[in-house]
């Protein structure tokens, strides 16, 4: 499936005007549902689905091998009046048949939610101790992953159009690259493919992402195993959190010859 | 309430290593009730929350004017064994007491969703028709947002830590600027700023994002009956689609002496 489409476009510079196609990032709803019952609607970037609910789904604790998956399809409808609009959605279905329960919606208080809140419910779910994967990572490795991951994507992707997550093996081998306008849907993209790869716990390996590190990126790392999340631009302050409680090595700002690390510095043969 | 915490973070340039505190975009959980009933969690920057819940439920098309809130507070707990860590939310009472329907899953189809579905919903939801909106706006105002808006920001936040988004009359005075590590969040909180003022339809005004705009953007633009969605970098093709069909005004890439125009070229006195 094509992840980019033109638009008709005025460009006004400096009082001239041209019109012409523009290339733009493909958005479109997708529908997840699990065992007869919809889970999620996910704006994403066409391609990869059955990989992007699946990856979800080990996101949310639902998963943790593909044996646990009794089917997963895609089932389409194009809308008789407009051919190129396709109705689209993943349909799961598991072998335990468990009811998914919405992770944000299970608050714990009368007055709401906090930070810590959030932290627990990770280390609840979480069905893999990072703590136990000792991998020493190459700090010269882990710098190259952004080009590494670049150059894999196809020309407008590379543009910036398109966000991307690559996974890397310690030596910084990429062995998964996908993209998405959604920088948390090219994660799970990323994260379905090693599920249904039998890859999980996804011990020894990096995760790489264009953008920056949000607390669910970093949730999503620990729920796929994953020990080091690298990220291009900034984590928030609970996205250092999460990983510091969560033994996850978070690295930051991964730019030419230099990066940050915000948490578990010891993988990178650093001391604190 | 601040926007930026700090963190201890690991600098490594060049094999060298530097250890400091670094200044990092807060996020944080807030949980949204409406009549009795959690109808999100939203991941977000802290301030102007109970705009962001005011906001957020006009994108919703749960409300339209501040008439029909009774009441909105927020509740608030400090963790006894971490006192920073604040469990809060933001409880809305509506006059109506209309339970709120989750837009994005009330799927029309048993295969899934489309975006010609999206636009739909969209048309259903919204309450104020944006093509009887015959407001011209000067291209030259427009091209300066971006700059009025960062100026606006404050130092962190200018420097591309947090999202922003702002409210601007036709003639380019910016009236409302609000911040968050979510772009949408920070659209909600204008929206909800404007609720809350009394000058919903934001009919004659111009939306400001920083970075893109995605659909989502573009339908809580259409909710507000704002007429012109600006944003600093690249819309998503349903983004475009979602402005066509709606008469709304959707410029991007607004950068020094040029701009893109993708839909509503009329209302800045151009013809397609």
């Amino acid at each position: 499936m094509a992840s980019v489409d033109r638009r008709r476009v005025l460009r006004w510079r400096d009082g001239e005007v041209t019109a012409g196609p523009d290339a733009l990032a493909i958005e479109e709803p997708l529908e997840i549902e699990v065992d007869g019952v919809t889970v999620s609607t996910t704006m994403r970037t066409p391609g990869h689905d059955i990989e992007l609910a699946l990856g979800w789904l080990v996101g949310e604790g639902a998963l943790d091998s593909i044996g646990e998956v009794a089917e997963a399809k895609e089932c389409f409808e194009h809308l008789e009046d407009d051919p190129e609009q396709v109705r689209r959605i993943v349909q799961v279905t598991t072998r335990s048949r468990t009811p998914i329960a919405p992770r944000l919606h299970a608050t714990s208080s009368a007055c709401g939610i906090c930070g810590a809140d959030m932290i627990a419910m990770t280390q609840q779910t979480r069905r893999w101790p990072l703590t136990q994967d000792t991998t020493t990572f190459d700090i010269n490795a882990v710098l190259r992953q952004p080009d590494v991951l670049l150059a894999a994507q196809r020309g407008f992707a590379a543009s910036g159009g398109l966000h991307a997550a690559g996974l890397f093996t310690a030596d910084g081998e990429l062995i998964c690259a996908r993209e998405d306008v959604g920088r948390h849907n090219a994660v799970d993209k990323v994260v379905g493919w090693a599920l249904q790869e039998g890859r999980l716990p996804l011990t020894g390996h990096a995760l790489q992402v264009s953008g920056r590190a949000s607390a669910e990126l970093v949730h999503k790392a620990v729920m796929a195993g994953v020990p080091l999340l690298a990220a291009v631009s900034a984590p928030s302050t609970l996205a250092v959190d999460l990983a510091r409680e969560s033994g996850l090595t978070l690295v930051g700002f991964v730019r030419g010859d230099s990066l940050n690390i915000y948490a578990g510095t010891e993988r990178l043969g650093l001391s604190d």
